[in-house]
């Protein structure tokens, strides 16, 4: 059985944010069962979870007999790999596939996350005042240009769905919730499309549910998510 | 015939930086011919090189009768997947490689990006000495938790050179510049074992050589790199 880690509990504004729900959407998408294996702060930080996970993030996806994996980009392409479904396998199609998903996590959502630190992680209004124009200024540079690479497509590549989509999708997540996404109609429009595929709405209610149930613990956030 | 775009001129503590010199590092690796095509500014932010490369980065990877490909995450990987080498084929193996590859991109560089930004792009030195001790103490955090992992392998998956050591290489480039590499000395001595490869030193003579053929060109820095 496949176990993917994932927090006990998060306060809300990171529900259905954390970075399991990639893992959990992609394993869906494959139809292949599993179960998450549930993290407090005291198990993100042992040396055992460290040993699986060097950066003491989650999720891990983890499978008796075999190595355990890190890192969403790795997780969902080596899923995609294994199964060899939902990347192209024409070297044309996987190029263009590949560039879209590295974009989402290397050129994309870096500048995404400096929104993030400032608007949640700054306590001091003065400095988030000040830091703000500039973190938005360079996501919105980012999503203007990555509304003009999707334009009215259905699917980033082809016809079909693809690692590319759920990565894109996932990664508009944050700017969807700071409100900033809604300045690129195109681009949410199609993010929306996306986010109606029933294996994404599956993983995003399991990771809620798990959350409700064990309600509030001592776990100090932000802790690390990848 | 294998294009790689590159920039005509760059500041010199851009040099041998730009991430051009992964793509031509993983083809030198591979022995397979290619040639550079230089930009200028002009170029870079024509309507004509956006088609190609959304964000308007360097490098885009060019080849008659084939899709361009952008992003090095993606432009290296999909030449190991073509030329079935530098990834192993054992999931498990690979499914390792990946993670180091991914947390090279999406949790080790955008940290120290934000050192760059600091560094290099924060002109008002009141706000850099404000930003510096924040940004400086995730990145330190980063690079501690990666020299954990690292430790005193020779390569980071099994006894031979993979993708995963030279995106982990390369984006150690940065505070290997910075100077705060030198205070993980275990991580700077696997770094500069495998920088003594030839394949890389090759990549980084071309690229320097190129840009002091062209000598200044009136190209603004920073310009999008990726």
């Amino acid at each position: 059985m496949i176990k993917v880690t994932a927090f006990k509990w998060v306060p809300d504004f990171a529900k259905g944010q954390v970075r399991d729900h990639r893992v959990r959407w992609m394993l869906n998408e494959l139809g292949w069962e599993y179960e998450s294996r549930l993290l407090d702060s005291e198990d993100q930080s042992s040396e055992a979870y460290r040993r699986e996970q060097p950066f003491g993030q989650v999720p891990v996806m983890e499978e008796e007999g075999r190595s355990p994996i890190y890192e969403t980009g790795a997780i969902v392409l080596e899923l995609a790999l294994r199964s060899g479904r939902f990347l192209p396998s024409d070297p044309d199609a996987r190029g263009e596939a590949l560039a879209f998903y590295f974009a989402a996590l290397n050129t994309v959502e870096p500048p995404l996350m400096n929104v993030a630190i400032v608007e949640l992680f700054t306590r001091d209004k003065e400095e988030q005042a000040r830091r703000r124009p500039e973190v938005l200024a360079t996501a919105r540079k980012r999503l203007g240009e990555l509304e003009k690479a999707v334009g009215d497509r259905a699917f980033l590549v082809g016809d079909e769905f693809t690692i590319a989509d759920l990565m894109v999708a996932s990664v508009l997540k944050g700017p969807q919730a700071f409100g900033i996404l809604d300045e690129f109609p195109t681009l949410a429009a199609w993010q929306a499309r996306i986010l109606q595929r029933p294996a994404y709405l599956t993983a995003i209610e399991e990771q809620c549910a798990e959350i409700e149930r064990h309600g509030p613990t001592d776990m100090k956030y932000p802790p690390g998510i990848a």
